[in-house]
Order: C-alpha cells, then sequence, then structure tokens
C-alpha cells in the first residue's frame, strides 16, 4: 500500500473554467471566480499533490483579482498571518483559457497531455474511477477539468479523451458545489486508504 | 452492490461544532458561522442522505441568522428562485450545543447513539473508514461531528466513543476546509463506487 511520501502526482493537474460555461437559462457566458473557491480548491490540490491548480477566465479584471489574492498569501502579510495558506496557493496560477493550459503542459512535458472532463451528467466517453486511476499513474501528464455556473459548454466535453463518471448522490440529488466535487474526486483518484489505520 | 434508492442514511446525522473550539493561539472561542458553510455542507449531505444537519452555535445572533438564512431558500423568494438550494436545506438546523443534539437523536430513535468526532490528529480511540462503514451499517443512530476553527475542544474528543482517522494528505499538509473534509469523508463512509461504471 502507497505511504505518505511515496507518491508524487505533480503530473496531474486541476483546471477551474469560468469560461466557457452555461448559466441557469443554458447560455453560454463567463462565470465570476470565487476567492473562496481559489482558497477550498488549492487546498484539496495541495492535500493530493496537484501538479498545478490552472483557474481559467478571460476576463483582465478577475484575472487581477485572482493574481492580487495569490499576491497576498504568498508574499503579503498573508503569508506571515497563515502560512498554510501560502502553500496551499504555491502551485495556483490563472490563465486565459483552456487552450493555453493544454498547450503549455503539453509543451512542458513533451508527453500527450490526457484530457477529463467532469460534469453532472454521463456521456458516450464516460470512464469510472478505478478505470481512469489506472490511466493516471501511466506517465503521461493529465488535467482534469471542471466547470463553473451550470457545466462546461458542450464543446469542450465532446472534445476531452474522457468524461468521468457523475459523483452519484443517494436518491438522484445531483448538486454538489464544484469545490466539494473537486475535493472528492481527488480523494477518489488519489486518496491514500487506510495506510495507518491498523 | 448498492444501487440508487435502495440505501437510506436517515439514521447518520451530522454536526457542524462553532463552540467550544480552538482559535489558533488554543484558546477555546465560539467561531462565527459561515453561510458558505451552510450551503455546501447541505448539499453534501442532501447528496449522500445524511438524517439532520445540526449547525451549533450558542450565540443568539448566529442562530437566527442561520434560521433566516434557511426560511429566505426553504419559504422566501429562494424557494423559488433555486429549489435545489431549498432541497437542499431540508434537513438543517440550528442548535445550542452538542449535548442538546445527543439528546434529541436518542430520545427520538430510542437507541444508543454513536458519536464520532474527526479532526487533524490520531487518538488512542481512533477508527479507521472501513471499520466504521460496517459500524455505520447496524441499526444505532451515529452523528459525525466536525469541529471549524483550529479544531473541537479536547473533552469533545475524549468522550466520544470513536475519533475517526484524519484524511491523510500527500507529503502530511492536512489543512482542509471543513465543507471539503465532510464532502470527502460522507464520501469514504457512504458513496457509491461505481454502480453505473460497467
Amino acid at each position: 500500500m502507497k505511504k505518505i511520501g511515496e507518491v508524487s502526482n505533480s503530473n496531474i493537474h486541476i483546471a477551474l473554467v469560468h469560461f466557457p460555461v452555461y448559466n441557469k437559462s443554458g447560455e453560454v457566458i463567463v462565470s465570476s471566480v470565487t476567492t473562496l473557491d481559489i482558497h477550498d480548491i488549492s487546498r484539496s490540490c495541495r492535500t493530493y499533490g496537484v501538479g498545478t491548480f490552472y483557474v481559467i477566465t478571460p476576463l483582465k479584471t478577475q484575472q487581477e483579482m485572482v493574481e492580487r489574492l495569490i499576491g497576498h498569501w504568498l508574499t503579503g502579510y498573508g503569508a506571515e498571518y497563515n502560512p498554510t495558506r501560502k502553500e496551499a496557493l504555491l502551485k495556483t496560477v490563472v490563465k486565459n483559457n483552456l487552450n493555453d493550459v493544454i498547450k503549455e503542459i503539453t509543451e512542458e512535458s513533451k508527453k500527450k497531455l490526457r484530457v477529463i472532463v467532469t460534469g453532472a451528467k454521463k456521456a458516450p466517453q464516460s470512464i469510472g474511477y478505478e478505470a481512469l486511476k489506472k490511466e493516471l499513474q501511466q506517465e503521461e501528464p493529465s488535467l482534469l477539468v471542471f466547470g463553473t455556473g451550470w457545466g462546461l459548454e458542450k464543446n469542450l466535453i465532446q472534445n476531452a479523451d474522457h468524461v468521468l463518471l457523475p459523483i452519484e448522490g443517494i436518491n438522484g440529488f445531483n448538486h454538489l458545489p464544484v469545490r466539494a466535487a473537486i475535493a472528492i474526486i481527488l480523494d477518489r483518484l488519489l486518496g491514500l486508504r487506510e495506510s495507518s489505520a491498523d
């Protein structure tokens, strides 16, 4: 069984997409960045040793807001006040769009990037957790893509290598916050289990 | 394997404790209720079919704030605007203290309540996820207790039947937001796995 220190998930990355996503009425929109998403998801990523957490928005003002937030905790007063926030945010970056992220990871790794989208619906190329877990242990980098608002625009889903099966609730309730979905999915795919239970 | 509709976790409850908890300096304090915790944790509880989500604070103003929030989404304009929030909040209640919650569940179920505390540290009565999962399938009700701030006051931990093993991160990072920890723990203990993968 895997033990702390024996694993590295640095070739597994997360993208949180604010455009293109749907709103409540099914229109394609740019959703607003939520500062709490940045903190929560950065902590979950750090907990499971994720490589980079990409916050994706094309809006310059929102990009600046995320960079200001990160700067405050990395080098501002926040770094001293709460060092665990600093540690969590070390690998959080903001990008214009998903294509830039895919290009960057591919160029840096010089390997084909596996793109896995997530969401509340099943799709023809759906993959289960156990099958994806095995794929993630291979050498190629992987990018897990999460939508905000009412979900990722359909072309993003169609162009992905895999669509991860949705998290099934009891009695069909299917409305987890993206913060919770990311935490659960990282734990299912990368969590250490029972390593110190006995 | 369990399928949707075949399971009920209505005898498993969650408590989010705002007093007594520690602050950064190790003093016992009342932490503030975060409205986003209420929404996120209610959604996670609803997803996994948890019985009741108890928000625990002795402060009257904070109790009223939680009740106003729940009222807005259950019967106010929010109920129409976003029915999934309504559904998530149907079993969220606010209570003065943990003893009141323990007393209420015990009286209603007429059975001994199993109290399981969670946190970032191991303890002598620590229990692993697989062992607790089996216990939760028994008839007696269970209460999973989560702290806010810098964690539950030590007497709460000492008096519990079990202390759940902490979620282990890679390289020892151990600072998940309570919202994420609750989502992960519910998924580990109550999640349906791969039920529609094949």
